[in-house]
């Protein structure tokens, strides 16, 4: 159904190819909130209104620009203009100064594409516990509509990044019947990712034409299978949001017997992306999936499938290329779900290649193979339940002492 | 009540006047397990019977020891005669095989006490998925009662070491109305460290007579405020275990009347070896402090506390010295409690001397005086959840790229 046109994800994005879809621009620009002078401040906007919706973080904190968001899609997700964003500062944690900041940054960027301002959404990244400085904003969202901004859409995938290395874009095109659909998006993570959302920001644009209630449901049902599927370090983060608009442009509507498609096509630029994070995890040298079958449930596999992405020492031996396959196990074991020891089998590699564990008894394997399957990227670990039928992929990445060389030395 | 005979717990174990209660020998080994040469057999027993109890992992995947104890206390918990422990193989996945081989050390440890098979309980820590030398252990066990063996209880509490890099040791006396009760014990951990149990062995002596369903009930409330107080690393074993032995040689009874108070003296003892634990985490230096107040019930502060303790990102903030509080209430929000944002005080050090946060305010605050706050041992972080007047403390430590150097290559 769908031609994915972006690289092969270890092999990096190509910021120069990247478009959004058909009928979105976007600006780019640094305003002095990162010290380092890189870009910092984006805005993405359609020609007219998008149905658009939103996936936010499950945490009790959460930043003022989550809550602006949610004001802008509860009154006008039928006519959403575009998405003004910001990394060097979360907004998170800021009190009422801080939704008021998040606020006037929404009227900054609808007065920049002549909007409304309730036409807006708000998106920012970075240090948590600290004020906006809304000089900058200003002046930034201002040299976003002159000249001196940068128009291309790799820009602005760079613009909201913190810690990442590298920008994570996806696009993909999907034939329906009466044409020709598009879903492209960016997304920034790398530290504080876990399962029900992280430092976790997307903005993802299609020329898809569907009614809010729709999109907002094949939101929900993509993110399920990817964003919510990555863990980096278990912490989940007070910014989160997957943010889609969808423009119409193409003409092409989206309706009953569409939905599943579309909802497959965002799933596979949400999966691309969400990859791309796990795989440029703060420290991580390598993609690690997990792939979870033999569940008597997808909410089994899934679980059990987090509590060893989110294990240090599976993480570790990992990044050690060590077949300590026993953290696996224990990891699984802790998992809250009734997992059978005497049922579990255990595979290392694309197409299982190495077994370690046969019903739950382990094998005798050869270490150097089991070792190479752990080097590869990305490392591939099957665990078979011996409980059912249902499945469940999570992607995580290897965990490095560059980790906390990252983390132990961030806001000083 | 009591009068703590160990010495300030960061400053190191006394080996030397280490003892275990009155009435209880030990013997400590090198049988081979560890390819160190290290002490890896030890077995501490009592003259005569005694009231046993013990607390066991909730992982799913147990260990073939923790079903052998599981099965002694089931049959002979007023008249276990000793423990029979070995370091440097976990005996863990090993399916009936494992099993057969932890029955079968239970009846090598009971036969050079003269007592019966099923009057002994036995652990194992160690690699998971390896089964057990049973040669080396009966080898082991024989050189127990020789005079090669080292009788000295630091030796036994060395014995039951894998990565920690000290020995965990803590006692107390108790002076009850009619006589005085010791209560000692020693503990191994440092990695897989997680509340409701770990990689984490306990075994604790007591001269106090009380009857098993007494002593099962104040080692289950000691151990609630202790040990499941504790996280290294998030990772929960397949072997913790704490057992506790009463021999009853004080002829000190423990009734109605004392019991508050003998808890009080186990929870001490189990609260310093957890302190002793988490300060010792693989890679740490030093012990965190989570006083977390104001919660609406034990529980909500616990879980608060438990979320922050397992949070990669403030642990490495804290290695940095950096004050990064925005992780803290990150960790705090995902912690799956209600907590009111809005509502939330943040201080640390000792005696609240620096103050972040204000009612979900960020104040003003001197970064380097923070920052002089972390470093200290412990470092001490006090949230108030401003929910009501219930409080929990959790103990964690910091999180350094040593961590990661450990537990990437612990079993090639």
């Amino acid at each position: 159904m769908s031609t994915f046109t972006t690289q092969p994800e270890a092999c990096g994005p190509d910021l120069a190819a990247f478009a959004l879809a058909p009928g979105f621009h976007s600006a780019a620009t640094a305003c002095g909130l990162k010290p380092s002078g890189k870009l910092d401040l984006g805005l993405v906007w359609s020609d007219g209104p998008c149905s658009a919706a939103g996936v936010f973080t499950t945490n009790r904190v959460q930043a003022a620009p989550v809550l602006a968001c949610r004001e802008t899609l509860a009154a006008a997700a039928d006519r959403v203009r575009g998405v003004l964003y910001n990394s060097g500062c979360a907004n998170a944690v800021t009190g009422d100064r801080g939704l008021a900041d998040a606020r006037r940054m929404r009227e900054l960027g609808a007065a920049a594409i002549a909007a409304k301002a309730d036409e807006l959404l708000v998106l920012s990244t970075g240090v948590i516990g600290k004020f906006l400085d809304m000089d900058k904003v200003a002046r930034g969202v201002k040299a976003l509509r002159s000249d001196a901004a940068l128009p291309a859409a790799g820009d602005a995938a760079r613009a909201i990044m913190t810690t990442d290395t590298r920008a994570k874009l996806a696009s993909v095109g999907l034939a329906l019947g009466r044409g020709t659909v598009h879903v492209s998006g960016f997304a920034k993570g790398a530290g504080m990712i876990h399962p029900n959302m992280a430092t976790m920001l997307s903005v993802i644009t299609t020329d898809a034409r569907l009614e809010p209630a729709r999109l907002d449901r094949c939101l929900r049902a993509a993110v399920e299978r990817s964003f919510n599927r990555i863990s980096v370090d278990g912490d989940m983060s007070t910014n989160d949001t997957v943010l889609v608009l969808a423009s119409g442009a193409s003409g092409v509507a989206v309706g009953d017997g569409e939905e599943a498609a579309f909802t497959a096509a965002l799933t596979e630029v949400s999966g691309s992306l969400a990859r791309q994070i796990a795989r440029d995890g703060e420290g991580a040298t390598r993609l690690v999936e997990l792939r979870i079958t033999g569940g008597a449930t997808e909410r089994e596999a899934h679980r059990v499938g987090d509590s060893i992405a989110c294990s240090p020492l599976v993480k570790t031996a990992i990044h050690g290329n060590d077949p300590n396959w026993g953290r696996i196990l224990a990891a699984a074991g802790y998992s809250g779900e009734p997992i059978e020891p005497g049922h579990v089998r255990l595979w290392f590699g694309e197409g299982d290649e190495v077994q370690l564990l046969e019903r739950g008894l382990p094998m005798a394997f050869d270490e150097a193979r089991a070792s190479s399957m752990l080097r590869q990227d990305p490392a591939i670990v099957h665990l078979d339940l011996g409980l059912g039928s249902a499945s469940a992929t999570v992607w995580t990445c290897d965990f490095s002492a560059e980790y906390v060389r990252i983390n132990a030395d961030y806001t000083t």
